[in-house]
């Protein structure tokens, strides 16, 4: 199948899609995701709209008539007007409004996680992680679950898109693009750092020992990320990993510090790469690790972890 | 003057706006803001995309190819693609896209409270906090600067709001909410809690000594929440303190769990009570404490530390 044939196969997927129901939407972000169905199996649409294009050459025009068309007034209080209106871009350079993520065929995990939900606060001693949590963790390694992370790792997938790559089997990682930036805009630059040695689930398995090492790929995925985007000072970007991460494959997030991520930022959830590293510099002994102390962080009721773990503690 | 003399008079002056600059964006709430002359007079333009119209008669007809055109694939691995597009609604019924803020004639502090306060990732290393941060810090608590702060603990000022109080001189806290909330919406909750004590100018003061003392203050605090506003339980309250707080008078913050609080709940700004507590108890022995390590965190381009002590390193 040539790669043209296989586009518009997927489009043609697309547009069969028949909305079942909105699974969750942010009028914040300006983000929603529908379940739907494509013949007998589900799929999963992710929309957002696309953020303004601020160079400067567009925004000289962006109020001109022929860019804003049916520019109406809502209201008017002193020196505050509100107006709304449509846009298009000048010289014909029409700007797609909205970015896609579709997800076909979609398993019941991945309804889960487009769908909304509460969220709880959890306490995760070493004892929980060992008896409950680590099991967890590793049975979501097995059957094929990370195949696309290896795909990438043997540049069998994505290679087109890699930015950086260290190939030592154990010091090394690969740099790309993270899925939910667009590759253009580089305010909400949000790159991914895919380490190849595999005996890393977590933060979890990380010790006193690894912290040289932690050192180094901190630096080069900055260095590197200043190298492909040279708007970038190493001071913009910020390097951090997730607990609970949404795979259990070490890997390190990459994103301009003016980038609001929403909740994957938040403490509870992002824990800088920065202090992780002196937490682990700051504990007794090379073997000590953070499997030895107790973590709190954020977790939503419908996911697996909630429902099988600390729902009912 | 008739209404729609003054809407058109209006729409005429958003025209002429001639740009300026770019004053700040966000390209995660998809917003951005303009500053420019209309004639020698200051104006600015705030400008944020519309949200998505979820009604379930748009959300139906939502990928046919009369609403979104011009769609594209970007990439493919496995079960994902990506896909950019333009779209206009159903019906012949085109939803403006952007919702604008027109603020004219405008004055500094318009133009400053719409400005981008430029961020930097900072590493503040033990000597750098001993020899620098650590004197810029008292600097701050003398002339009288903390009175606010020591009226509140006095019961000299805002006494009415005190939701909870634990009057001991070391042990205890004065519970209200923080000004930020508006006391009324429950899902942003955002209450914070001063201690009496005043020996603690931020969590750089915390040794493991304090471990049982936080702990308690921690379940206090959260019990004291759900006590007020039984719609909480206490997992859905997350409890969290700042570095560099924005007073250096020991606080902790105490919100509802699914608000979002932007900058304020980011990893490098936001340290989880739970995690700093745990993190002292990871500490080799009694007198260990935040001053011993290197903290990562992020600092505004316009703060007095970044200013007088970073910039220049």
């Amino acid at each position: 199948m040539t790669e043209s044939s296989s586009e518009s196969k997927q489009i043609e997927a697309f547009r069969s899609f028949k909305l079942v129901r909105l699974l969750n939407e942010d009028t914040g972000t300006k983000f929603m995701s529908l379940l739907g169905k494509i013949g007998s199996q589900d799929a999963i649409i992710v929309a957002e709209k696309t953020a303004f294009n601020t160079s400067p050459e567009i925004l000289a025009k962006f109020q001109e008539p022929s860019n804003l068309s049916a520019l109406t007034m809502l209201g008017q209080n002193d020196i505050y007007h509100w107006f709304l209106a449509s846009h298009s871009e000048p010289d014909n350079e029409k700007r797609p409004e909205i970015k896609f993520t579709f997800i076909y065929p979609a398993t019941e995990t991945h309804i889960k996680k487009y769908s909304r939900q509460s969220l709880r606060m959890v306490t995760e001693t070493p004892q929980l992680y060992r008896e409950l949590v680590k099991p967890y963790m590793e049975s979501t390694r097995v059957g094929g679950r990370l195949n696309w992370v290896y795909n990438i790792l043997a540049h069998q997938s994505e290679a087109e898109k890699i930015v950086f790559e260290d190939t030592d089997e154990h010091e090394g990682f690969i740099l790309l693009p993270d899925l939910k930036w667009d590759r253009k805009t580089l305010t909400s630059l949000y790159m991914m750092a895919l380490v190849h040695r595999k005996d890393i689930m977590s933060l979890r398995d990380l010790t006193k020992k690894d912290v040289p090492w932690l050192r180094r790929v901190g630096h080069k995925i900055a260095s590197a990320v200043c190298e492909a985007y040279p708007e970038f000072e190493s001071n913009q970007i910020k390097l951090y990993v997730h607990y609970q991460p949404s795979y259990y494959h070490f890997h390190i997030h990459a994103v301009a510090i003016s980038h609001d991520g929403g909740l994957g930022q938040t403490a509870g959830k992002a824990f800088l790469l920065g202090n992780v590293i002196s937490q682990l510099e700051s504990m007794p002994n090379e073997e000590s690790s953070f499997a030895d102390i107790e973590l709190t962080y954020v977790l939503g009721e419908d996911s697996e972890l909630w429902q099988t773990v600390f729902k009912n503690l």
